[in-house]
């Protein structure tokens, strides 16, 4: 399976050194960071780039360009791991839709494009009969997508519910647990480096909202956008208002719902029983789907981390090869 | 999609049900109880069926058998929900391997042979070109072999913890809410209808070791037996127990759980933080899967009932159809 990797951040180096260690049949044959690209048809060396990202340095020849590797490479997997920009979702949508154009396969962790742009480019990839997989774009190790696409075929979600923010489930854990007001946690959760130097992204509940559309769409194709979804971050919570809660055995957390049948699209803080299972602790996601057959299934994992959505991309690469030369 | 359904008790009743209440695609055009039997090409009237069984009389025809049915039928997939026979597979194995030898799908909830003969009967389906798919054999309605197969690839599991038997998980749960005896839930169990009359399946630990077998197979294919999981069951926890383990802010609960790299198969109570993932109220199931690139994850649902076992199994059906279907 020959990659082009778009993006060496955090989640892009994660996937080159997974690759790099556990082999997989992967090869990359083209990549690009911010600055630079490289294409080799023969496969690059990873290591190689791995030392010269360490250093500080640019990954390849600062030359060629993303849309470079796009047009020219020699590969079968468009990977884009790039920045997410959730008000244009670009470059991310223009390498993607180049990449479908030319009958390639396209697995992202990049929300902004799918967020805005699913059903296009979903029809799209099926125009040219290829994959567009986006598992890692929610709820980071979960395999949500999966489970939705194959794991429950016949049965009809009405209902999904879920902490999809880790930022926030791990300040409200400490607020909850430690009775720190909402700075405090935030300070901490800064320390940790799990809260960005400005973290309304997050406490705003905007993040989300981001994956709620998302899942919105991948269940019911309703064609949904962050305008529709009605938000409350955390932002407002008081210590007070947990010790209340705390006092009939139940907790605060930020739940991002959708049910159909209600029109209700919301992300807003709930008061939850502390036995219920969609109360987890620190950075952890969960999401419970409610299904008229499988009844309800909760699904919990780590929401975020470079190894943890690179399992999410490798996943997909895997489940393409898969699908692709069962039929063969 | 052609199906022959052997089996008419509550999971083959749940299973008819669906396919007349969704339609789904899904034609039944053989069919069999534990007394007759019925072939129809254009398609069974499940409707008449269903009535029939609820009036407590044979579905179809005494002179037509089961293997009747295998052999016969016009069918793509032989759905085998009999009960179990945990000595020896039959007749479930034999119907399984008749129509994998015919070149047919397999689907089936009977843990039995699965459990016994799995390398074996995987084997004869690749042999075939087909697939034998048996999602409802472990933890009901959560779809734990699609997410194995299919939701984590180019993962390594390395341990696999769960709640596999919602009856003990019931009777514990009970005893630590209410300060019950062992006695008395299971009494209580009896009388939801959770318990079998003779409940040692159960509360031995025999059921969740059988489950661990078919996981630890699916998983690492170690061809492991029942034989070699050490069990201990619930019978002998006392209120006392549970009470102390309360002070702690945790509480017992069965765990199976499987780890390769310590050689270690066993089913036995344990002790658990209330906050851990695993712990999970009544009859639920839950299931921690460690993973080397994913981290850990855990998946909660109904580990019962009729309609969340044909779930599992329509589950499977459609998939099969949607995995064919994708290369023409």
């Amino acid at each position: 399976m020959k990659v082009a990797l778009l993006g060496l951040g955090s989640v892009g180096q994660g996937i080159a050194s997974m690759v790099l260690k556990k082999g997989l049949g992967i090869t990359i044959t083209g990549l690009a960071d911010s600055k630079s690209g490289i294409i080799d048809a023969k496969g690059i060396n990873i290591e190689e780039i791995l030392v010269r990202k360490r250093g500080g340095n640019p990954a390849g020849d600062t030359s060629v360009s993303a849309m470079d590797v796009v047009q020219n490479a020699d590969y079968d997997v468009l990977v884009e791991v790039t920045p997410t920009n959730i008000s244009t979702g670009e470059p991310a949508r223009t390498h993607i839709t180049s990449a479908l154009r030319k009958g390639r396969h396209v697995v992202t962790s990049n929300k902004g494009p799918i967020a805005l742009h699913h059903r296009e480019l979903l029809t799209l990839a099926d125009t040219h009969h290829v994959s567009l997989r986006y598992e890692a774009t929610v709820c980071g190790a979960i395999p949500i997508i999966h489970i939705l696409e194959h794991g429950l075929l016949g049965n009809q979600v009405k209902a999904l519910h879920g902490i999809m923010n880790g930022t926030c489930n791990f300040i409200l854990t400490r607020m909850s647990e430690e009775g720190l007001s909402y700075e405090q946690a935030l300070a901490e959760a800064r320390e940790m480096g799990y809260a960005e130097a400005d973290p309304s992204y997050d406490v705003k509940g905007i993040d989300p909202a981001i994956k709620l559309v998302i899942l919105a769409n991948a269940i019911w194709n309703l064609g949904v956008t962050l305008h529709e979804v009605e938000i409350t971050g955390i932002d407002q919570i008081t210590p007070e208002a947990l010790r209340l809660a705390g006092e009939d055995d139940a907790t605060i957390r930020l739940i991002a719902e959708a049910i159909p049948a209600r029109q209700l699209l919301r992300v807003s803080p709930r008061i939850l029983p502390r036995s219920h299972p969609l109360v987890v602790k620190g950075t952890l996601n969960a999401v419970t789907l409610e299904t008229d057959m499988a009844g309800s299934l909760t699904f919990i994992g780590k929401g975020a981390g470079s190894i943890e959505t690179a399992s999410a991309i490798i996943g997909d690469i895997l489940f393409i090869r898969e699908q692709y030369d069962g039929c063969s």
